[in-house]
């Protein structure tokens, strides 16, 4: 890692000062123009950009600062751990508005926490004035071979990582003024971007892989185009936490779980080399007539229909 | 370059195919979790983040929608030029509120322009809603020696890159309610990240370099203060556009000319590899008492103070 670089004066450069109090260690080399990274030999690099927003993926109130930087940071990384990469470091553009200027701290603490968890160093940043508070946070990682979206071949099973269901009954609760309950809540403050589990499907031979930022039933469709296949997911095999009905979990967002398409894999390899989280098989790949891919459900042996509600940050609210 | 990813419905998706549209050729493999980057063998990864917010770097109706575009991209690409790196790539985390909706094709003309011209692809992005137009962009780049701002020595000289106070006396202009300058207008709205100039500079041996965004008297200190040394700037040997006052221009930032600590370097030489781009001794580096650095002014052979006035975005408007 870089030592620090000292900064000038102004009142910028003391929030960054701030900022880098709280990451101590966990920060390389902010205060130069750029940033220096290795990528291993043999590795290639792997990128992803995402934006956290007021007022768009949360509301003030529903999380505490702390939780909003950790979340944003795993939001991230969560692309990484769809691409099967390990992480390298995160960079940061914060707009920090006047009366969240108190609360940096506290969010530096959790995207500081996030990016440790991770196993990755934060290695530049830029912080401007604004109406919202808006992390825009990219992350680098590395990979030998990346997933992508588009490798799901006919014949393929579709698995998805850990229970579902917890962002989207979270959300419904806070759109209607009510309290979320706790597991359901901290589903959405507390994710866990699955490194490792991405780590682990590239490995065992996954063809594809996603993240189900936009929910499983957007993300499954956003697989089938990519692939050209068709996606036919199995509705009563959707791991749910309790009292869940799948039609919302089909359409919680935020879920930060992957969905992969793989082989037969060993699932109770995949639960002992992932600190018990699970891997659950979902549904099918089959050949699709349409080049732009196909989702169908499965309840009761009958096709059923998916919705194919991904969440969208342009539709009108 | 991967292909493109066929992407699922919605209206975010439909504004990121627009963008698409407009790019062709010039992004890669967006609409994947994240995107896949080699970094040649031998060579350093080299990245940086730098946001432009709408009324913190300019505002509405000073600029065109693809100048932004221009603007941004060139912004966050001068950080590779100040350490001596080729671009690999940007991603863009864009904040488009509704009122810019109908600018964002203009606004991704720039963008593409921009980075084509210097050789980068673009690799990633998010679009987002929001009350005010950010554009968050990182910069990938290598080099295998990348400059940083802390490499100046005691002996060395300070050159700087082109000709300074076009972008300072532009927004004097704006800001007072007049039309800048053609010449002034043009330096602020479109910008020449200083890629091959970097280049050049990082092969002849500087030492340290680091990009004007903050205007030279503040990014000369802090250069000063990241190498622990003492610059001294010879205010007359500073190279301005015509009419401009000395002073005006110390403080005028957002240049993206580069300032460089190096050995004597052949200026003729760097002139003809950059397209008449000129390079001008404009001072010196000497030991410093001081840990933190130093920075003094000369002018008809007396020590006159420089202006400390980096611009900072968190300084009350």
């Amino acid at each position: 890692m870089a030592a620090h670089i000292t900064m000038g004066p102004g009142r910028e450069f003391d929030a960054v000062r701030a900022l880098l109090r709280v990451w101590g260690d966990a920060a390389a080399g902010i205060g130069d123009d750029g940033a220096v990274l290795d990528v291993p030999a043999g590795s290639r690099l792997v990128v992803s950009t995402d934006a956290t927003v007021e007022d768009v993926h949360f509301r003030h109130g529903w999380l505490t600062p702390r939780e909003i930087g950790w979340r944003a940071t795993m939001a991230a990384l969560s692309d990484l751990a769809a691409m099967g990469a390990a992480p390298l470091g995160v960079l940061l553009a914060l707009t920090v508005p006047a009366r969240w200027r108190e609360a940096l701290e506290e969010l530096a603490r959790g995207i500081g926490e996030a990016a440790a968890h991770a196993g990755a160093a934060i290695v530049g940043g830029d912080v401007t004035d604004g109406d919202r508070l808006a992390l825009a946070i990219t992350a680098l990682g590395h990979a030998a071979r990346p997933l992508s979206r588009s490798g799901a071949r006919p014949g393929d099973t579709l698995y998805v990582t850990g229970v579902l269901g917890g962002p989207g009954a979270a959300l419904a609760a806070w759109e209607r003024g009510a309290a979320p309950r706790d597991g359901d809540r901290a589903r959405f403050a507390h994710p866990e971007a699955r490194i490792a589990a991405g780590r682990w499907l590239a490995a065992h031979g996954a063809h594809a892989a996603i993240d189900l930022s936009d929910g499983l039933a957007g993300d499954v469709a956003h697989l089938a185009a990519a692939s050209g296949v068709r996606c036919v997911v199995q509705l009563a095999s959707i791991p749910t936490l309790a009292a869940h009905d799948v039609h919302d979990v089909l359409v919680s967002g935020e879920e930060y779980e992957l969905l992969v398409a793989a082989p037969p894999l060993d699932t109770d390899a995949f639960r002992e080399a992932n600190a018990g989280l699970a891997l659950t098989a979902i549904g099918r790949v089959e050949e699709s007539a349409e080049a732009k891919g196909e989702v169908a459900g499965e309840l009761d042996g009958k096709r059923v229909p998916i919705p194919g509600a991904a969440f969208d940050h342009f539709a009108p609210s």
